[in-house]
């Protein structure tokens, strides 16, 4: 009986430890505004879009590298599931240019952190957003510093564009191949399991 | 005593459990070969340099965008200690250009997945590379296949540059704000922590 008490007891705490590691909630939203997000470099990596000032008259409207990152469980879901799921958040920091030309070639490389934006799916939190996603930017027009808390976005400043042009429900996908790697594929999409490159559905013609 | 002996089964446990969580060796090098390392997008993230081929004459020695991920305990070791560990794995994957027109404005979008490279930095293992790092290819000519097991490229191909170019211990941190904001500083360069996106040393002038 000693036995069984001790396994009862272990496994209570072993469990208690994977909950406490699998916490699913990775930013805190109150009074109609979202706390600045915080940790996300630790988080899975969705991609990397470049929208350069000198593609864009001098002002792109994000400057310039755009790295996506999707919390933990989320991404866990998104690779069993294929779908986003409720409560996820994505975070997109924003990254100068710093140089053109490096020893691997011409082109383009990152330099400083510019900005921050999240992105939130809840219909508990957003019943009245379409596909009930939520937009939230604590960039600031001096690139300098971040807002703390910032309540959503208007509908038209992200999530019309979202709704109307991302290929899987509101998030840019068909510029993510890591997210179309990893769509409902469990472990067989992150990164090297075979020899073959296959081609991703999803992808727009050049 | 009971309840000691309980105490004393229960952290072993838990220590084991946190043990095999921690585990600390990504890849499989035997007989001079490296098998193809797996699972990688699902490791922390550190840059995204590019070099489109369209500003490489047509051809980019690296095609095109070049995701670069460390192994999950050398991402802790460094943000805990500034340095790279022994055995430290990191991972390029290299991504072709998709389209370059967006909602979000011109510039460069990720499309299919075209080659894997990696690196390994171990005095154990390569005890006569500069610096102990040897270098290592998946990616075949067709770019539509991989390579199961490679050896390292000579050091000419790779380590040369990295050793004469590269800001921090053979690895490029120059063109990586992720790395040179975690070096050293425990969980506070992270993401989101501070209001100030604060200059970050070690970024060439453009």
């Amino acid at each position: 009986m000693k036995f069984f008490t001790q396994l009862i007891l272990t496994t209570s705490i072993v469990m208690a430890f994977c909950a406490v590691a699998a916490a699913d909630t990775y930013y805190s939203y109150a009074n109609g505004k979202l706390e600045r997000p915080q940790g996300y470099r630790d988080w899975p990596y969705v991609g990397t879009p470049l929208t350069p000032n000198d593609m864009n008259g001098g002002k792109a409207p994000f400057p310039e590298f755009h790295t996506v990152y999707i919390d933990p469980a989320s991404w866990a879901h998104w690779k069993k599931t294929g779908e986003i799921r409720e409560g996820a958040i994505l975070v997109k920091e924003l990254i100068s240019v710093g140089v053109k030309s490096a020893p691997s070639g011409q082109g383009y490389f990152m330099g400083e952190f510019l900005g921050l934006e999240a992105t939130i799916k809840s219909e508990k939190l957003f019943p009245n957003e379409p596909g009930h996603w939520a937009y939230f930017t604590f960039s600031r027009p001096d690139h300098e510093t971040l807002e703390r808390i910032t309540p959503p976005e208007p509908v038209a400043n992200c999530n019309e564009c979202h709704r109307a042009s991302a290929a899987n429900d509101f998030v840019f996908t068909q510029y993510y191949p890591v997210m179309r790697a990893t769509k409902g594929t469990g472990e067989e999409g992150t990164g090297g399991k075979s020899d073959e490159l296959v081609h991703l559905p999803g992808m727009p013609q050049r």
